[in-house]
């Protein structure tokens, strides 16, 4: 267990269907108490993965009910149908007997995918991640909860040109296009996809609001990464009465799109 | 019953928490078989409504794994937290005994809501809705699977011009924007919105392609609408390997954002 890397050791499960036990672990801390959502969902995928019997989460709904703390967990998984190309299933996680979080997922084998192909947008133009700067150095604002340890030191993000929010300025166009990958050298594979899309620093940083709650977080794989930095291109276009949505796309060194999600947020 | 829109008609269902009964109509049909996704979510949207005690589904996340048929339907019904802000629950639709499509919704009091609003899109640029074109008049490709009767007779959509796919040569962009309302004269509400991104012609007949089968939508609700016309925005920018998105946008009469769509779906 020793030399695993953070990502495979704190999502690991065990147990059988239909509950699995998982450790939250608080090296993916947001703030002191809680555990950041895309790193709880990667635990509900690792019981999911265990049951469905398709490598690839291809497509994944995630509710935040409830924050979750570092400690112990439950995960009751559900399977619904199984089939040639899809498999489905849910996944509940639980602390002291309580729902938290449900999840619910298509995965496939992408190694099968076969089809037209047809791509009208772009990958993020970025300098090599060399000639970039660490979003995470020096003191990050203290509202924004990326206190140390936590989630930022799981993370290795660089960007063209610090954002605002990191100068003390937010700029009030909620966008960012920035490289990504796990901290330590553990390339990020499909079942890491999902989790990442909701690990960097929300795009509503660059709009001065520094908190915000998922309700409600999709992701669609749509390739397997090739090694290397991921290219994240994040936006919030719609802030309404304190919702707002998030889309975020990575792609991998190649220049392929590997995954799309869109969350729905709640500020405060 | 005989005055009621064929919407409310259809989306109804008797008896009580935790199984539901809905008659499936050939009204909504797609093809010569099986029923318009959107419209199956409404039904059981209506059945969460019934349980979750509040009045707007605000997001939503539907698998459909089988294809649902007109007929008799079971939606069993599971509730997850319930909170001041938001209540969320699960339904799933059944024939025969086989599950047939899973649903997660959060619902919430749209009325409710207060926060800061910065809105960087803006809504669909088009003419008068009686300057423009009936998007189903005239003979339509029977390989859309858009014959009558069915969901066609249930829309009213106008576009300024007609798209390529309805003079027989797809112009390869997949994307559009129309108005669209129910026929028959009822308002859209936020009931509504979540099957109506799911009714109108897919982003992809401008690629050729008029068979796609949803796998996964979601749809967040971000406001009630103004009684009028909706205003509509569909895109496909990322086909891959068979597997596509589709973003959907509806804004109401008065260009105000109501609802946000992605689903994940996949060709053939």
């Amino acid at each position: 267990m020793t030399d695993q890397h953070p990502f495979d050791a704190d999502t690991a499960v065990t147990g059988s269907e239909p509950v699995f036990q998982a450790t939250i672990s608080d090296r993916w801390a947001v703030g002191e108490t809680h555990a950041n959502g895309g790193y709880v969902l990667s635990v509900c995928l690792r019981a999911l993965e265990r049951v469905l019997g398709k490598p690839d989460p291809l497509a994944v709904s995630a509710f935040f009910q409830r924050r979750v703390t570092p400690g112990p967990a439950e995960i009751r998984v559900d399977t619904g149908r199984s089939g040639r190309r899809l498999a489905t299933g849910e996944a509940r996680l639980l602390q002291d007997g309580q729902e938290l979080v449900r999840v619910v997922a298509s995965f496939a084998d992408l190694s099968q995918a076969s089809g037209p192909t047809l791509v009208s947008g772009s990958a993020p133009v970025l300098p090599p991640p060399q000639d970039c700067l660490d979003l995470f150095s020096g003191e990050l604002p203290r509202e924004s909860e990326l206190v140390a340890p936590g989630i930022t030191g799981r993370l290795d993000c660089r960007t063209p040109k610090l954002p605002g929010w990191r100068q003390g300025s937010p700029s009030g166009q909620a966008r960012a296009e920035f490289w990504m990958r796990l901290a330590g050298g553990r390339q990020a594979d499909t079942m890491a996809l999902p989790g990442l899309v909701d690990m960097a620093p929300p795009a509503v940083f660059e709009l001065g609001q520094y908190l915000s709650t998922t309700i409600e977080l999709s992701v669609h794989v749509r390739a397997r990464p090739a090694p290397g930095w991921l290219a994240c291109r994040v936006s919030t276009n719609y802030l309404i009465d304190g919702y707002h949505e998030e889309d975020f796309e990575i792609w991998d060194s190649t220049g392929r799109l590997v995954a799309q999600s869109r969350q729905l947020a709640l500020l405060g």
